[in-house]
């Protein structure tokens, strides 16, 4: 029995995250930073379960966890050589890059994960094809997923290449509100004395927002950002001063999920706010000593220059 | 033949701390820091050798081992692939994770565990549920147990990911008082002369304790924390200051299992100063160059605070 | 579906350096340093989908990508012992060398490879043919590519032994004028929303460069370097102060693509500072804090000095 | 033939620690530390040859050595699988914690011992048990025996939680004295010269030790130490500040056992000082830039304190 | 197709002591130190293709070539138990060192050579027979060779061991006359365009100089060191300060090599003087912060001293 | 072909100190110190050759070589468990412990050999007995060796621990005097161009060392050390300040084969001043900036003063 997305108290910005990612793939996933103890992984189960499936016509969509032990073999699978040449057919073993594909990918902890794993899922999730090769046999399936991770930063950094590939990135921190914290200790209570009832109480919540975010779908496609918008996207870069391309297209992504999260036809001012703040954030190089809260400053301040001309 | 529980000299908190997770194992283990040769694995053998077991109708409770050099295999268990080719079924061979389900999982010197190792006894503990796969094949089987375990600081530091998931912690010393100081070798030389006389001594000790833990687990599900209760706990963990929200989900279960040891059917102002002690401590943020004593003493000043509005 | 080689937007001296390996293949490779996010890669792919094959009578050119992570085997394919035995015929399994003969092979993050790849990598491009042994058998083929290195100079530097392997280098950044930006998301958009139209519009100009590449292959042989040519290029390179006489060939077979592609039958000054800034960059002898502008300056300082005599 | 125990010159406090583990392996065995060449190996050699057995009963006490690079497999043995599988017999291959069980186990320059194979030493000696297991299959025997060590400080430093493990430690230094030091070199070549007459010339004083050690064990549980003493032993621990209890139970072991080496039913005050000596100095605290020999006199100034009352 | 040792332009030095190695074997092999892309390959290659075998009846001498990543089974070569076992026979599979007796070893970027296949070579290079044994099983077989390995200092230096076991030094520099290099490209352009033709006009140079190669050989044993060369050769030695007594043998060698390509029947200064220089470079005792040039001077110094005498 | 022993130029103490060892193995070996390139390898063998065997009856002594790169199966042998099983018999090869009982073990660069092969090596040459146990299965011959070793005191230093297991040692330098220089190129090449005659001209000097030698062994037993010489060997030990006993066993042990040598039946004060520096220079506790040639004078003036009384 799974704890509802609707039940979690506060961490707005971890959630519209996650919903903004439900709506529209493109946005290319999202890093969870923050402390230990902040519903990380119980926000990320509770999505799976109130989403559809990412394409039409699939079974429902699931989370898959990439175990920061997992090995290489585990991880893209295996071909089973020997089965091979008996059977004179191709004996893959699939991995966790398979039950990944139109799945979210979870990854907890991922700044401890190892150096060679990560390099696997980079490639694969750049090419959106996960390739095994032995001795001369190889096999290939789709492996396009929604990546999610997690990283406490106080035990080590996550490299610029690897953040990059993050669309999205926000911040948790424990509810400092008491009456607000009050209020996930006695959740927590009810849910784990009486898990049934608990999710019974949420079911009309979790209906409706099942059903905003099948609308928002719906209405995605028609979201054609204007030269305008894709202006004031392309300045705002410029303006923070970040790598590549790679921040404007994830912003013009997030930006129309936003506005069909939103019911709208066009893309808004708040939208394009929004974007910025979602995707910038881990793309900003950092200044040694430079503090995260003059981050969002930065962008705020760039991204008002922009809007206001 | 073990020594008895109620035959150990002083050490009531380490004491303490070891009956809540007996009565309440939503408490969530015990991490027992201090000097070499104190009776901890004394002390947590008697206990099992107490307990009634973990839910009704199981067989009495164990303490299995996890040794310092535990591979992999040992741990989480194997797959005997050949096996499950040739008959057809699975062939599964039980790990360490296995045997601890329901039971206490004892890990001495806990700091000095392999990384590796650490992050599968993280990721199981945190599911309740070890799975082993491998080339394809893979088994899954509960495991709930309470962990336990003991470290030497001056040999070197737990990461604050693995300190979080330890539901209390207590400090132990050898005792400075020469009449108790010379009571422990008393007792130890009569135990090591003629065990079955000495533990027939204390057989009338450790039945009135064994009967007050049963009691104490059936009043457990009774006591409900009050709003104000909640609040205070809330309150006590801004003020101190602590990562997300585990510590007060673990100081609500402390304070209703030192409630229940002590017969009552409400949470006073007595058990929750218990609880923070025991559940805050080795979830502060260490400041550089701070002593052990003022964290106890940042704890009681916030609690004092909170309680008296 | 792949994007057209002249549907990317900026990047002129990346492109340039691509084409004019194409159009002579002893210039070299090319290794494309800067950002993230700078469609390295998919211009890569781009040309390949342009070219014409390396030697007439041969299939069309691919992208052949050596992954970060290839075992030894991978690379330079393997001996299948057993087989060998059995059948008394050569067994050997071709690896990635194989496939790059008459190809272009592909690093994505050349720096993070590992240094026993990149010693096998560099002993290949030095002879043009691998060798494989195992126990007493052996098996040779050739192996002659156009190396393209990707790298980000922020995550770790290069051996100067590799850098000189590479014919060429050039930086790439993303793009600072507000309106490029936008037209890089715009028809990312627009090949992302409908591939088929997008590649049909720019079918015209890809035809027209397919048809220039061929037009400078057929001119190349007839440009001949002159003596005066070559006495500039061993003048710059004293006065630039590079290891060897690998940067004087690089530079003449560089200038004579060069004044191909612009259907020039003599080597011209114009083709001397193109050839002299994409050959010598990368071989200057780096001075410690020294920036990578004043690289260029000093190359075209001497340049300058030299061609006014 | 080996070299006699009575005719080792001087290294007297060695000496008498080795018999007092003799008497009583209670004691915990002992650390010899100090310079190479200075019959350290000899005396444990010649001290079993002299030995009773430990338990009655037994066959003679032999001194099995644990070589620096013994393999895990070497020292806990192993379970050979496939003969446990054909032969539906359990197939354990005893190792050198088999072959120590009643006996010596000396393991020379025991601080360069691989930490993995210290580790599991510290487990078999503090359970007096080992437990082999592999892949579901497992095997336990007894393992109880007299550790003596010998290290040389130049050479490393030992783990706090090892040095615990020793019951006693002792220095030893070559002899200064060159009459004594002529001794020893006279007694090397009368021994390699002609050892059948030289041993025979040390037979008397060996059959004496001998009786001596016979009468010293049956002596041994009569002494039951006084409150008085038990008091003082717990004085002394607590003055010198020494972790745990665990030498506080070695100090009256060690008490007890020089009382028997003397004849005595009660413990005396130069019982207690010998025990303090041998059994606190290597749990003491150690100072940064503190001399050994400081060691001692703090040690003798607690005991005169407390004696003395 | 070889390009010709006659149409190497420059680099003197290197040129002479490759064919003073060919005259004379025992003067021991050539370090060759400097820049990349300097025909340090292309000079060992080519000599190989002039040299008549090193000893009379055997075929045509060849390049063997030790990879940078050889492994040691690949190196010495290794045996096939089994097949030794079924077929009663010795099955070695020769390695490299088999394949470089009676040839020249070439062994590029030396200086980066695993440390154990280093030692290895120092082995069979002192004693001229390569020994493999495995499990009881040996082969051995002579391994004589001419060993010539080239290494740029900037990246990483050799152990003076292996210094020693290289008879001579030289250093290779890029041209720094325009015109020298010019010519370089030059002839690489021609070579590259027309390998036969260009072959063809240098056939009468190569042939003249096979031929001085072979007068040289058939003198050299004829040409006897007076015992005033030999002391010279000794005072040299002492007064530059070198290890041991091989530098002086090295320089006999060398010098009755240099007389005999010359058609001298008597060792003269100028002999000495070249010999002095080649042999003594790189067997110096380097100060820190010492610049090589200084070397030559301190060479020449003391050779012009020894002489004038 | 073997270069004669007594055709060694120079190099007087490392010969006298192998003669000695030759003449009494319980000196216990030698460690050759110096320069690469002054004949250590030629004289071990040339020692090896002259040798009559070192127990009677026993064939020709040998010179067994301990190569820095063994495994250490090679060095003590492998047991075939396969054959031990099938064909019920032990089935031990022997490895270098085997060949090197009763002949010289020379380990060249013996300060590089791994720290595993050393460890084995010094509990070897401790007990006299190899043993080797794979899986239960155990097997152990006698190895009783002259342990002579070769070091470059530039590459790096060796334990105390293994400096003490060398008896003696000795330091080599290249000759200074160009005479004797020139001698040792004159004969090099007289020995390279006709190694018959020249071998044959130093057969009567062969002779006549080899029958010195033999006439020493038989002297050797009767030489008994006076308690005066004893005194004064301790006396030296004690003022030099040397660790343990075993200098003091050595030096008489070197003292009565120079006595031998020489051929007196009592040793003099000569033959005590001969072995201290022999047996005491790598023995010294060095301290740190202290120049070797201030460890002999150290020896020097203790003996001497100890001599002089």
């Amino acid at each position: 029995m799974l704890y509802p997305f609707t039940a979690i108290v506060g961490q707005d910005e971890m959630k519209l995250a996650l919903l903004l990612n439900a709506i529209n793939p493109s946005v290319g996933g999202v890093l969870i930073e923050g402390e230990k103890g902040t519903a990380k992984s119980t926000a990320v189960r509770a999505l799976a379960n109130l989403l559809p499936p990412m394409e039409t016509g699939a079974t429902a969509m699931t989370v898959v966890e990439l175990p920061i032990n997992a090995t290489e073999d585990r991880v893209v699978g295996s071909i089973n050589l020997e089965k091979a040449l008996q059977d004179g057919v191709k004996a893959f073993e699939p991995g966790i890059l398979h039950a990944a594909h139109q799945n979210i990918l979870y990854v907890d902890e991922v700044n401890l994960l190892d150096d060679h794993i990560v390099d696997i899922l980079l490639d694969v999730a750049a090419m959106g094809v996960n390739t095994v090769e032995r001795e001369g046999v190889s096999h290939s399936h789709p492996s396009r997923f929604i990546l999610v991770g997690t990283m406490n930063p106080e035990e080590g950094d996550l490299r610029p290449q690897l953040l990059d590939r993050f669309g999205l990135s926000v911040m948790v921190y424990g509810e400092h509100d008491p009456a607000q914290r009050m209020e996930v200790i006695k959740r927590r209570l009810a849910f784990g004395d009486d898990p049934v009832s608990f999710v019974a109480s949420y079911a009309e919540s979790e209906r409706a927002l099942h059903e905003r975010l099948l609308q928002a779908r719906e209405l995605l496609p028609s979201i054609i950002p204007t030269d305008e918008v894709l202006l004031k996207i392309a300045s705002i870069s410029i303006g923070v001063g970040v790598d590549g391309h790679r921040p404007d297209i994830t912003m013009m992504h997030t930006a129309r999920a936003h506005a069909a999260f939103h019911g709208r036809h066009q893309i808004t001012e708040s939208d394009l706010k929004i974007a910025a703040r979602l995707a910038l954030k881990h793309r900003l190089r950092r200044l040694p000593f430079e503090e995260q809260g003059h981050d969002e400053d930065r962008i705020d301040t760039v991204v008002t220059a922009v809007l206001e001309g």
